[in-house]
């Protein structure tokens, strides 16, 4: 592979959140909102964005430090009786460019403040992209996971 | 909104694609390989990830050059037929940070080279993140969206 230059990123807003300590589990209950950055964005950049029930948001991690970053294989949350997977074989926390991605409710749009439920992110954290949820961007055929996904996933949202 | 610090990643990857050139549609045959940095990750970074049907896959849309990015609202594709939306309404390329995210149908897992169907990346695309499907992160609910967005759907990953 040739080497490959760093990407610069600035984010497009910040999280404010009422949860204020990273979590593994229920998100369900929260609402937030993204506030996007007034220095760069005007209300227009979200027009038509209450058309949509679900947006996709793009945060950082940003209160793992580098240190905690895995990058090779661990037992997903550290539980031993779930087996060892590669971190791209996970959704761990603990990932090379901290990158979380979730698909939220969306509560309401008030020119550059954005309402969401179920943004798995604490109150401070760095935004990088909204984007609406399309129907046509939703996996193609059937979707298939290891069961230990399910067990993992049933109080996440709860 | 607190000033906030630029986000430096690096690529954890790249895409190696049949298709060379910036496209708006038909990546359905697309078969594409996602190639892991041999500098910085061990084959265990994939352990397991073969156990489910699909990835979701960030990348940056490296092509776009910076004045070609929308702040504002423009009509997606730049069809007048189609209402003027907020470029967080859209999935335009030609948006804020240039991530992608597209769920992709896993083909096969060979250490660090992961073979996609249906990635929406040109060729020597820098990959920042991929991630396993979990039916877990589908959204949550009924999914809505505006009607001319099926509409630009339809031929995208014919």
């Amino acid at each position: 592979m040739n080497q490959q230059e760093n990407i610069v990123l600035k984010p497009i807003g910040i999280v404010r959140s009422p949860i204020k300590e990273v979590a593994d589990d229920c998100w369900g209950g929260v609402l937030a909102t993204i506030e996007l950055d007034p220095q760069v964005f005007s209300p227009e950049c979200t027009l038509g964005l209450d058309q949509y029930s679900h947006v996709e948001v793009l945060f950082v991690l940003d209160k793992i430090s580098q240190d905690e970053i895995e990058k090779g294989a661990r037992h997903p949350r550290g539980r031993p009786g779930w087996p060892k997977m590669g971190i791209f074989a996970q959704r761990s926390k603990h990932r090379p460019n901290r990158i979380g991605v979730t698909a939220c409710k969306l509560e309401s749009v008030d020119g550059l403040h954005i309402r969401v439920r179920e943004l798995d992110a604490v109150d401070g954290t760095p935004v990088l992209d909204v984007k609406p949820y399309l129907k046509g961007f939703a996996p193609r055929g059937e979707v298939l996971e290891p069961a230990w996904a399910a067990e993992l996933m049933a109080g996440y949202f709860r």
